[in-house]
């Protein structure tokens, strides 16, 4: 790929840490650009209009087109890379993390993460705060779930790191950022330490 | 793709359909299994140990072998047809639709069909009474986004029905079972005639 790649993202955010995960082990460079969420910097009109009408980061920007989606990014970045199985039910797998990731595990442990750690937990909407205790037990049966797959496994899908662990990573990792209690998960623990000390790691940060 | 394939599904569910919708046009032959969710068939011990341990249909089992998320069993039955663009940039294009379909799409427009025509918003929760206008609201800004987007373009990605419209299709045909006007969203509403239109199309049933 010899295409610039421009990661427009907000270092702190999960979704954003994925795709510079997936750049490092991919080997593959991208220039990174910073967005205040919390200032709005993602809901100003040129940003609207130009990088993601949705008004959220990440986007990939490739050349000239704009690439909205965390996980499709990943994907993107990834072609062409042991990061993606070579088997159709195995790379089918994987997308099913990744599905899972957004559906059940991000909008509950990554939103009490940012609920606590950015908005304050006195500060929520009454609409929110009702949401909290849904949100905990869906995000501690999202944990849960993945400790049970993980415990007779070394990776989320056959045995090598694939954009399934890379997607569930991030989130995962700061889940007590959230009030999340990880000794509660050893698999999910030991499988942490396993993604962490996989060669071309990067840091979260 | 030669091994034989069971939809553990719930027919009613749009999730669901989009995999016979995929399959349909993929040319592939599923046996379908159908569950009554309302009454619990798929937390029983036995689905939660063989089908899926998230409790969820759609599950598309491939032989001996289980594959939650309906997006993720989309991909699968198409691969290797022009459901899913030859081009990297448009494939993951696709997969940023379905992503966004997950996200954004079907907690809320889903959500507020299944609400109303299965619970009854009668008798729903306090937490999910709360919930009713920031669903109502996010379902509405998801149709205008795809409004906006299709007002220049016959489908979601590249010029010819994807793997992306075949996501979008099922709740957006249904958004008016969860009190959504599409007479807002004309250009919904062509795109919705374009892709019944196409050849091979099943309808939702």
């Amino acid at each position: 790929m010899t295409i610039p790649m421009i990661l427009h993202e907000y270092a702190a955010s999960g979704n954003c840490y994925k795709i510079r995960l997936t750049a490092a082990h991919a080997g593959v460079a991208i220039e990174r650009r910073e967005y205040d969420i919390v200032a709005g910097e993602t809901r100003t009109p040129g940003f609207l209009a130009t990088v993601n009408a949705n008004g959220r980061i990440p986007v990939l920007q490739v050349g000239d087109r704009f690439l909205p989606e965390s996980n499709a990014a990943c994907v993107y970045i990834a072609t062409g890379t042991a990061l993606i199985p070579d088997d159709a039910f195995d790379r089918a797998d994987m997308l099913r993390w990744m599905f899972w990731e957004q559906y059940n595990h991000e909008p509950n442990i990554a939103t009490l993460r940012f609920w606590t750690g950015w908005i304050g937990l006195d500060a929520l909407s009454e609409a929110q705060r009702m949401q909290l205790g849904p949100k905990r037990a869906a995000g501690d049966a999202a944990l849960a779930l993945m400790d049970e797959h993980l415990s007779a496994r070394m990776f989320c899908v056959s045995d090598r790191l694939t954009l399934a662990d890379i997607a569930l990573y991030p989130y995962t990792l700061k889940a007590e950022e959230g009030g999340f209690d990880l000794s509660r998960y050893p698999a999910v623990r030991s499988w942490l330490a396993r993604v962490g000390d996989q060669p071309g790691h990067v840091p979260f940060a």
